[in-house]
């Protein structure tokens, strides 16, 4: 049982085995599994190369309702089904995201799953872990240094200053320098400019490296980047500098995917963390892909709720990887349908029947939604010991009534033994030969026609309010050939609506597009809905003050 | 030979050992060598601390005269004459510093030595190599972020934001960064102010890790640095924001030092790499601590001439930490000593008999001055193509008349067979029994005495020129308790003046202290004469524009 123990106690009591061990058991040779410490690896890219003849295994995505401050446990789903899997004789692997390092020092908690259900070691993966962030952060500002460096030596590509839009970033919550003005101090430090810093995770860099392909798609993907804009407002590419070839070196390492176990001894590969926002946040198509070639089933999730993270994944990730899965679990918990059902989380302990049933409406719109991807359903309840028979037993009957089965699953409490049954319904459905995968809309309709797409038959909301700046700069986009991109939705997590504070499934809602971006090298387009925050702050307590190490030269106030 | 081969073809070609048999050699267990790769490791900070009650080996400085365009090559000595000792039969170590990442992408050029005297894996050891330089880059910034976040929730400490001296770093080339305003955008990003960004070597926490001697006296010292002024203008700890602890644990695999090999397969600890400049231009002492415990001789380095390098490596490290070194090697060559006098870069190819001689003075100086610190003297000239016999019979000769030894090396070009002779005498020197260091200084006397000290016993000056500011400043820190520590001076490694035009051996020049800067965590005090770059920038033409991977995803364009 998992109540009585935290989950760095319970990571600390795992049994490990060597990373070598993890890896020889999929067959990766010993030569092109590069540890990092006894416990993570990275794998060489050349292996990967080697493996394209092999046949896919089945891909499983874990998505859920929306989130509320209740937790609906996503990742901890997601490991726990892929030891689930293991524990039922399956070959399963398990693809998830990096934490970022920065977080860390601000609210306590870390993204590593929970209780019997995590990946290991959980401290490293969530602070410097093989450093892929650090490489990315050092891209990232290199390509800012070389845009700064070339105005300063008589910018010959005529670029306007006042146009970069490429920031800089730090894998840090720092509110001062979401905006700065830099090159202040006089003639050698170059001509000042307004600009700011995002944090790590909002890099396109991050973004790209999610989806390229492999080294060389990488580069090129680098080489279209955006930079800004010349005087007569024709755009730069990072090409023009190039800075793709040295950025490209920087991410040599970051590009292969990172090794780890559950505390199951499940393999797992940790790659990749995009901004769930302003980006697509899922893991690297590199990670998934290769995941596929080396087990029967690979687990893998989506940030957010379904109606922001498995709308991206099947519109963005599948898409231009040409990934099909072959189902799909939606996990909730009692506790955060009571929530959507508009009890405050102080009274979420009593039972509450009617909450209950009114907070399904969330979880029937995304069972919906998923299903017109194409991807079978299942739903998880990611089971809470406050939860009550006849509470489980109204989640039950409201997924039955769309056709759908609904699953307890305990892994959070007993690890793989206690999700045994989802991992078996799992199985069955992914080989049914139900799955069809579709993307929701085409590429060749407008942008602004994705957009409302998106709107209308995920959110089910009545229309897009746009103004002529944005329809216009999609319209511009589309000019320079970039109208085949799909779009990459910015919208609050917590409601189908732009209003965080509208739970449930509300329909008919006007979404407003404030702003669009273009992320030229990830490959789409950003609509943002309502305010995107790029770079967080520290709270007035942050965790940090409390994070040290303890007489052992363990770290402690971490989670 | 090496001459018909570039540094990055002789590392590519070398048989490197597995990371673990290099470790198991010197003693590490398998579970205390925590690898990155195949061919870099850390070791475990508790097999460190399980050598407390082994002998010293000894401890061999390799120091050079001043740098000039020409090149001197001190770590390809360092690194050749620890191949040299282990050819000799001798259980020899290598300990050097960890190279900027930054840099790599402005000059053409590595720090990991040359030809056949390097250690490798070179491209990674000038890249991303263990994480080490990322690790301070957020630790640094962290504190950064968490003095504005105290600000900005109502600063209890009343910090007085004009007077907050602890700027952000970044390990890049960037110069836009010297000068920034932050927090602009409004009441939600907090308060504006000026400062600026430094590059990751120059930051206080890279002197920190450099001098602490274990984990412990690495979280006190972090907590010890004063991050600014009180508006009373008492200073403010980075223990009062709590900081020092979680800045720890980002420290926490940095501070353990790396283990890779030379090309001929000697163990080399390569660990920090502090700004010869703005600090004290060592590596680690936890690394060549640990060294001498493993080791009968130890190879080491200490960055720029002999008047910055060996003086702080003596008056700073070695006092501090306790080290007795029982040699020291003096590098020259007979190019950079024609251009000492007064030969200019294009002409250093003709024999020029005169200028060598006029040149010796520049290197008879550093003989003098290292041997103050009751420390015996060698001196390698290492050998470059061009030089004539009788420009090596100058040198010779020179250093005769001195009572010293100059013996050729040849270990670019023909590896540890090259550095033989060196070898030996470094051998005999160190087990003379002649070594007996004393610090220049005594801990009581007064800080500027203490400058006046290094100014008129090793740069020759006749005085130092400081004004009422500087020498009030002086008197406060004595005042507050920091009186006993030893000062860091920051002057060109050009010229034992201030004048980096004036080579040779000048003397009586007056030595101006512009500047003095209290490192309470590091804990030196330092003396900036002329100025100090503490943030470099691109060149015109940047490395990075021709940086790539080929065909083969190797890297391109670095060396």
């Amino acid at each position: 049982m998992a109540e009585d123990k935290s989950d760095i106690e319970i990571a600390r009591g795992a049994s490990l085995k060597p990373i070598q061990e993890i890896g020889e058991a999929l067959g990766i040779p010993p030569a092109s599994l590069l540890p990092y410490g006894h416990d993570k690896a990275k794998i060489s890219a050349s292996f990967l190369g080697s493996l394209q003849d092999r046949e896919d295994g089945k891909l499983i995505l874990v998505t859920a309702i929306n989130p509320t401050p209740a937790g609906e446990g996503k990742t901890t789903t997601t490991v726990g089904l892929g030891d689930g899997l293991r524990r039922i004789g399956e070959n399963a692997l398990i693809c998830v995201r990096e934490p970022s390092l920065g977080p860390c020092f601000g609210m306590k908690g870390g993204a590593a799953g929970g209780g019997y259900a995590q990946v290991v070691p959980m401290e490293e993966i969530n602070l410097h872990f093989t450093g892929d962030f650090h490489a990315i952060t050092t891209a990232h500002n290199l390509l800012a240094a070389m845009i700064d460096n070339h105005i300063y030596w008589g910018n010959a590509l005529d670029i306007d200053p006042r146009r970069v839009t490429w920031r800089r970033v730090m894998d840090m919550n720092d509110r001062a320098l979401r905006g700065v003005v830099t090159s202040l101090g006089g003639v050698s430090n170059g001509f000042p400019r307004e600009t700011g810093f995002d944090i790590t995770v909002a890099s396109e860099i991050m973004a790209i490296l999610c989806l390229a392909s492999d080294p060389a798609d990488l580069e090129k993907r680098l080489g279209d980047i955006v930079i800004g804009y010349r005087y007569d407002k024709s755009a730069v590419y990072a090409r023009d500098l190039n800075a793709d070839g040295a950025m490209a070196v920087v991410l040599k390492e970051a590009i292969q995917p990172n090794l780890v176990q559950t505390i199951e001894n499940t393999p797992a590969f940790v790659h990749g963390g995009p901004f769930a926002n302003i980006a697509h946040g899922c893991n690297s198509v590199i990670a998934t892909k290769a995941a596929l070639k080396l087990a029967d089933y690979v687990v893998t999730e989506a940030g957010f709720g379904a109606d922001l993270g498995a709308e991206k994944f099947f519109n963005i990730k599948c898409r231009k990887a040409g990934l099909r899965p072959a189902a799909s679990v939606i996990v909730a918990t009692v506790r955060a349908l009571k929530m959507n059902g508009g009890v405050a989380k102080e009274a979420l302990g009593a039972e509450d029947i009617s909450a209950v049933q009114k907070g399904c409406s969330n979880l029937g719109r995304h069972i919906e939604n998923v299903r017109q991807f194409g991807v079978p359903v299942i739903v998880a309840i990611n089971h809470f010991h406050t939860d009550t028979d006849a509470e489980i037993d109204v989640v039950k009957a409201y997924t039955a009534s769309l056709g759908e089965e609904a699953i307890v699953c305990r892994h959070w409490a007993h690890g793989s033994a206690g999700i045994e049954e989802l991992a078996h319904k799992v199985v069955a459905v992914a080989n049914s030969g139900k799955a069809d995968f579709t993307p929701l809309y085409r590429d060749e309709i407008s942008l602004f026609d994705k957009i409302e797409t998106v709107v209308k038959r995920i959110y089910h909301g009545a229309e897009v309010a746009a103004d002529a700046r944005v329809r216009d700069q999609l319209a511009e986009w589309e000019k320079a050939g970039y109208g085949h991109l799909p779009v990459c939705m910015a919208k609050t997590q917590y409601s189908f609506s732009t209003n965080p504070a509208l739970r449930g499934a509300p329909s008919g809602h006007i979404v407003p597009v404030r702003e669009v971006r273009l992320s030229a090298g990830a490959g789409f387009v950003v609509a943002i809905c309502g305010e995107v925050m790029t770079m967080p702050g520290l709270p007035r307590h942050p965790a940090a003050e409390r994070i040290r190490l303890d007489a052992e030269g363990r770290i402690e106030g971490l989670f």
